[in-house]
């Protein structure tokens, strides 16, 4: 699909991945390179951001929990609450150093940006 | 991401794309396109399947209810309880002709695969 699909209520994964990612105080932190989803409930869980490198040589990526992201359609972006200095030590790997996801790797990302983790809230419905 | 993210439980929207549709009987129906996303809950509401053309030209998209896929990973594939001939009269679009996602679209798509509408499900949690 050349246009890419949006609507008040849904949007496309495509559409989602390469959207600007900012802070509260409008810095620019990366953009959306993929989103994960839960296989179980088909909810996204993170939302994979790309930041740094040039033409994908050294690009790292940080996964943020879906729930943390917030649309802000005047800056055409997602808004995080999150300085560029607690970003610095959030979970990140780079493309040859692929985490492998497993349950403690997601606590300790859901730890960081302190967002209860989607299990627990899939376990309490 | 060079190569595409999945574990037990999370899949990336980027492996998701690419993968091929199967009827229980073991034709192959397409390949999902794109995922839609439901914005309020971040639940992934359809796979865009696409089928036919060349090169992109001709293409036309098939959305299905994300909750009628089930993942086969023997064929590596979905599996839809889906006849080619009822797919034939189901909701398509081609690039040109994209929907616009109205409620009663979406209606259309949930009747037709006598799946229940997610919507419905959101207001009862």
């Amino acid at each position: 699909m050349e246009h890419r699909e949006e609507t008040t209520t849904l949007i496309s994964a495509d559409k989602v991945s390469g959207t600007n990612v900012y802070n509260t105080v409008g810095d620019s932190l990366g953009e959306v390179h993929d989103v994960m989803i839960d296989k179980a409930s088909g909810r996204i869980t993170y939302a994979v951001m790309s930041f740094g490198g040039f033409l994908g040589i050294g690009q790292k990526y940080h996964p943020l929990p879906w729930s943390a992201l917030t649309y802000d359609s005047e800056r055409g972006g997602y808004v995080v609450d999150l300085s560029r200095e607690r970003l610095k030590g959030a979970p990140v790997f780079a493309d040859e150093a692929q985490p492998k996801w497993t349950r403690e790797y997601e606590q300790e990302i859901h730890e960081h940006y302190l967002v209860a983790p989607y299990r627990g809230s899939q376990a309490e419905r």
